[in-house]
């Protein structure tokens, strides 16, 4: 029992992390052999790779093929304890986190890094008919949903109510709705082919809505192009500028320079947008930290919060303002970015609470820009896919699109999965999925079997 | 929409199958080819592989890997429609089955392949504490269980109730038992070392309870002694002759010959009994036959139903009296046998109904035992798994166990999986996992995450 025998030292340096996505666990990753206690806490006992999570939703791998044990993953790192418990509220003045079961975590440096949620600007009952895709729990009943709507249509004896189970409509034009709306034209295309004997899964019609004048707004408007196009070829009826104005069970109101269209369909999917978590706003109450509009933390160009230097907010539950101006973007390379920076700077920390002799740097700080720096994000570019071999890439110094595209896509996202294993499953499946247009992981799951 | 044309064509014979599991799948399959319109319902869109179901319940596989869809084992089948529904009545002098939601499917003839259910010999309030493991939901819930135990005894503020949560009892020495007993002190010995900072989960105490004299008791005895060395060997504490005569939230009461004990746990398994669909009863009903303690329903030596040879029942849900006067065991194999068995038969009175010049024998006919001879199960044996590198296995003309029958376990079950990518990804997730010793698919998913 080498640990229990540890925690009978003295205390050390204590770093108490929130959330165990991209940023909070390279921040543990990054605080490791050095002398400080780290608990990381989080309401799952996973790490989940969310880039991929609409693949799960699409039935082309499994849950567990993108999350990785916590505990797992931190093992070799005896510093860190992982506990699955859920954070309500900090005592800041005592420096300790409450947990709902009423324990207390104190910490001598906090990281918060608990992420955001789906957001229906205000029209919450949404949720019901238009599920987001946020979680693991929420990927599979969406998966749910999707296959459900093909059985539903060939079950039907009304035929004038086929369209409307074999209508999807996608909120959202960004990254999500558009790798959504390629791979489910895909499935109803190839996948589904002659599974069938009533219905013709090809004759599935799909929406993708965006607000905006294109699709992927945040990509440069070629690119956007040429996503458009691709999504267009696999039969996607792409609407931009266009505005959901309503959802109920059976139809989505759609509204845009030509009007008002109500479009029947039984399911609907939001990528729409995320708000920040709400220990967001339990932060800032405790703190007097301010939030944006989103519910985002405002943090100081390190990361923490203004007159709380041992109080760091990092990920999508920040907001960070970039060079120019605009905070920077919900992905996963700035949370990394963060999660690494706030680790170095609290290693400086420590070493300098240690005494007037600090050791030398530790390895991994070596040749990098020194912590006392402000954090600035290093942006190697954007990409979305939007179904077989093709893709959209822009890396600053290039742009491309494509199979190529695809290809690096492919690439990153296979080496950025934690665990070797889950790269090994990934690859086996994407291979297969791509060489016989198959999905496998198409389960129906949940307590309602059948209709 | 070649499949549309055909459905305006004449009527054909039709075969309606209800589930499609073991029995019912491959009946479906063996009517390949045949002038025959094959319905198949079931309440699920997958067929599942219940032998690895524990490996699901442990977090070595994944729900997909051990699920194939429906859709897609049969959609080079264009005579097979697949239905995602429930059967809830019969109408026997109509032919018909109707649906939950109203609709009613003709057929010429029926087979019913409902499979079992958990039984818990009257005691149901038991399920809400010791699950059972027979269906997808039922193996993520039990994961859920198995790994929260492990969270719950690392936050558990009270060290003398640390214990209970270290303490899993399963109840029910068969293969489904004795298998899960093994991998999950398995997990407790080796997956789980380094994880944990607080507890030591290799002092997990694991129960195995069984009311015969011996684990595996439709084994010979000489396995059944090998299966308990390996068992204890792996730490796993066997009751045999032991009965549970209570199941609270906290505590399972067990009586022997020794008195009554009660053991606090949080964690129970339930192993020990299954009954079959409550279709069976329905079918009773409607038909007369009869139907054994287990809910089973009695068949003809040709696997139909006394006065009803247009009624098939096979796999879990059918009584067939076997050589020894016994029933035949709920395996796979006798499902499958049943299903090629019974599938052959009515390819033949297809053909008789034809007229007086039946076509050549199909392909697959050739060489096998005439349909009209009795069902005879050809049983090439019994084996069940311990954990790593432990099994035993009876075929008949060769007992063995150990590593050697541990190797054949795998082989069987691999090619036994339905669909080549799954055989795929079983291998490799089995290889990792023996390498490493390490279960990735260990996630907590549900409703209420954390605690």
């Amino acid at each position: 029992m080498r640990h229990n025998a540890r925690m009978t030292e003295p205390a050390r340096y204590s770093v108490l992390i929130v959330g165990g996505g991209f940023g909070g666990l390279r921040a543990a990753q990054c605080l490791k052999r050095a002398p400080i206690d780290v608990t990381l806490i989080d309401r799952r006992n996973f790490h989940l790779f969310q880039p991929l999570l609409y693949q799960v939703a699409t039935g082309g791998l499994s849950p567990a093929n993108i999350a990785a044990p916590l505990r797992a993953v931190l093992k070799r790192q005896p510093n860190v304890r992982v506990l699955l418990g859920e954070v309500v509220a900090f005592d800041i003045n005592g420096r300790g986190a409450l947990l709902r079961d009423g324990e207390a975590i104190p910490y001598d440096t906090l990281i918060v890094a608990a992420g955001a949620a789906n957001h229906y600007f205000g029209n919450d009952r949404w949720a019901e008919y238009a599920p987001g895709l946020k979680s693991l729990e929420d990927a599979t009943h969406i998966r749910r949903r999707l296959l459900l709507a093909f059985e539903a249509a060939e079950r039907e004896k009304d035929p004038q109510r086929v369209p409307e189970w074999l209508t999807f409509v996608i909120v959202g034009g960004g990254p999500t709705g558009v790798e959504l709306a390629g791979t489910l034209a895909e499935i109803a295309r190839y996948t589904l082919r002659h599974e069938f004997r009533r219905i013709d899964p090809a004759a599935t019609r799909i929406l993708l809505v965006e607000g905006a004048e294109r699709v992927l707004p945040t990509f440069v408007p070629r690119l956007s192009e040429k996503a458009e196009r691709s999504l267009r070829r696999l039969g996607v009826d792409v609407r931009t500028r266009t505005l959901v104005t309503d959802i109920q069970s059976d139809s989505v109101t759609l509204r845009s320079g030509d009007g008002e269209e109500v479009v029947a369909t039984r399911t609907a999917v939001w990528g729409a947008g995320v708000q920040a978590s709400s220990l967001g706003r339990t932060l800032a109450v405790a703190t007097g930290a301010e939030l944006d509009r989103a519910g985002r933390v405002i943090v100081q160009p390190d990361c923490s919060l203004r007159d709380h230097p041992e109080i760091f907010v990092i990920g999508d539950l920040a907001h960070f303002r970039g060079p120019d101006g605009k905070p920077l973007p919900g992905v996963a390379p700035v949370a990394i970015q963060q999660g690494e920076y706030v680790a170095r700077l609290i290693r400086e920390r420590a070493r300098q609470a240690r005494g007037p002799n600090p050791p030398p740097a530790a390895a991994d700080d070596r040749g990098r820009a020194r912590p006392q720096r402000p954090f600035r994000y290093v942006d190697r570019g954007i990409m979305a896919t939007i179904g077989r071999a093709a893709a959209v890439a822009d890396l600053h110094w290039v742009r491309f699109w494509g199979y190529p595209a695809w290809l690096v896509w492919l690439f990153i996202h296979l080496i950025m999965l934690v665990e070797f294993q889950n790269k090994l499953l990934v690859l086996v499946q994407w291979a297969w999925n791509y060489f016989t247009w198959s999905r496998s992981a198409r389960l129906i799951t949940g307590d309602e079997p059948g209709r």
